[in-house]
């Protein structure tokens, strides 16, 4: 077990009736709230009404930012910045997904200073202070609820870059699984996606893999990820399959399962984020499209850690006379039949991207490689690896 | 899933090199430090020189109270109160395992009020502020360093109570494992039985059973609580399993594994409370005592949820064919068995408590139940419990 600093200071309000509690909780940080959110879906499902209620009720001013895109843009969030300056803004309500969180995040730190945000994503300026920022999640998925992490796509660029500090801490995010019940099957498929995502980045890429009590945590989240997610689709309404897979999307991600690994990468993201900064497709679809391809180049020389991950969550009678090869083998195939299952592609020409394009996408991931830095991921090994995703 | 909140601000600093860091994190909050920390252990490891040390660099003025023993007493907590109004004292520095942190935190609510500190443990009064509180954890036991609950025995009455507040969340706990490597075998397998009983009675009392990402992450908390005792005891030195051990400790009480069971209660800790109170026995040693005749006490009625505990955890090649009472009395087999290899008691009879003591205890324990809100433990019904524990 590696040394490891965890303060995770955000408090969650989970279950029903909770997105009524939004305008106490802003109101503790401020007056003047700017509300960030993205297209119509918490209009049509009725939780917009339920917080600028709630917001009126505990006597907030409100400014809207509604129109945040899925893959969230820094123009966007520059205008949003300028908003929030202009009306003097001194708290803020995100409520979405990752995307609108995410960008939540960047304008709690970008309206506070006289330099454009994305520099704070090129390591050219650091975070010193930030508007306090409180959340309604509307998706299982990015754990950005309960993180100190964000991922925002500069469009003159199509670089998605992302990177953490301690002050991006929501103060409260609420967690109403009721609220994903209108979530479509696409959707709640990929935010399943991401949460597995999360947790295989960290298991695979350990420094230190001699973490027994992180393993068992990642392991069961990852199997309930899987479980809860095929809950969700076969009953969108079921409250205990969303409530599962929303904590469980929430935990992957929160600083807990990364505790004590000792120096983790995110390769799997940084392949999926040139995905979808050059094609727009959604951040689960691509990651499911990158995970057995990457898993397939790892097990080549590390088949131990998948192998004992397969072992744990999808044991057979005879597993342990499976060599960790086998075992590997057996794992990613799993995964794959799970991602077919649930609807989520697992090739590059599922979503017809051309294999010819595969130089362009690694030219663009081994620039955020620089930014995270994995620079053991060459152009030449990014691209081995799309090309296992075909 | 039931509702839950989960607000825990404990800053943790994990891993080597770290118990330096005392003086800066307690610096933060105050500039004259009430030093509490139990009998000779820290001095002889080296950790109080360490502590004093790091405390004066960052310019603290330190007060000692030393002396706290296992099982603390109100006694020593009121004269620690006194001392900490007469020294004015603005922060509290716990060095010690839970039943020094637990004194300390009696301390941090007590100091600040003019009332007997008792009246909050009998919810005559409630907290309202507390003196900020950093701690070194000695001992992987009690969860205390991250959580805000405490339990202190009042020496007149011979009661074992404690409670929760917010308030008493330390707010920067230092976890080095390197300070338990002396921890002798007896104290090592009490701490590991104490974080087993923490996951077990959550696990046995939820409410709301429907929780699969909940019950993953407390079935991998036992395993491994289990497991990393064995390491430790096998090779005290082994800093991997002593890290393991400890932050397994830590997260079985921390908020994380009763999130969403509902209403949890804590019998067998109620038990337990009224052998450490009568007979100064190790409270891990009472658990031992207590967790087998309690299990078999359950599973006369409700075999289910320890035979899912035990298919998860101690499967067998054909466990699917057992029923759930010969999976749960399995189950509870291979504990006991667990217990007797850790040397931990099992029996009443081990540590020679008479059977004919048994009204007596159950009359003690009584009194816990009503405080903590187990009504359905009447007496008869724990001396039941009593005689499946002889």
């Amino acid at each position: 077990m590696q040394n490891f600093v965890f303060h995770n200071t955000t408090k969650i309000l989970f279950g029903r009736n909770t997105v009524a509690s939004i305008g106490s909780e802003t109101a503790a940080w401020g007056s003047r709230a700017l509300l960030v959110y993205g297209m119509k879906s918490i209009k049509n499902n009725g939780v917009y009404g339920q917080i600028v209620s709630s917001l009126h009720d505990a006597g907030l001013e409100i400014t809207e930012h509604g129109g945040v895109c899925s893959n969230p843009l820094l123009s966007h969030v520059r205008l949003s910045i300028e908003k929030a300056k202009n009306n003097n803004i001194d708290v803020i309500v995100a409520a979405g997904g990752g995307s609108v969180i995410d960008s939540a995040k960047a304008i709690s730190a970008g309206a506070l200073v006289e330099h454009d945000v994305w520099k704070f994503f090129t390591g050219k300026k650091s975070i010193k202070k930030t508007i306090p920022l409180t959340t309604v999640l509307t998706l299982a998925a990015a754990g950005s609820e309960m993180n100190s992490g964000m991922v925002i796509t500069n469009d003159d660029t199509r670089k998605k870059f992302g990177f953490g500090n301690q002050r991006l801490y929501p103060k409260t995010s609420i967690l109403n699984p009721e609220v994903t019940f209108s979530v479509p099957p696409s959707y709640t498929a990929y935010g399943a996606v991401d949460a597995v995502a999360h947790v295989l980045e960290f298991y695979m890429t350990a420094t230190d893999p001699a973490t027994p009590v992180q393993d068992r945590l990642m392991e069961g989240l990852i199997e309930n990820a899987m479980d809860s997610c095929d809950r969700c689709l076969e009953s969108p309404e079921d409250y205990n399959g969303r409530a599962d897979l929303m904590w469980t999307a929430t935990l992957a991600l929160n600083g807990l399962t990364a505790a004590g690994l000792g120096k983790v990468g995110f390769p799997m993201h940084m392949i999926e984020h040139s995905l979808s900064a050059l094609y727009d497709i959604p951040h689960g679809a691509g990651l499911s499209i990158i995970i057995p391809g990457w898993l397939k180049w790892f097990s080549a020389t590390n088949p131990a850690r998948i192998a004992q991950l397969a072992r744990r969550i999808f044991p057979t009678l005879d597993c342990e006379d499976y060599t960790d090869k086998e075992m590997a083998q057996r794992g990613i195939t799993i995964l794959q039949n799970w991602f077919a299952r649930i609807d989520s592609p697992s090739s590059l020409q599922e979503v017809e991207i051309p294999i010819a394009d595969i130089p362009e996408i690694a030219a663009n991931a081994v620039a955020l490689a620089k930014v995270w830095r994995l620079k053991e991921y060459t152009r030449e090994r990014i691209e081995e690896i799309l090309h296992l995703c075909r």
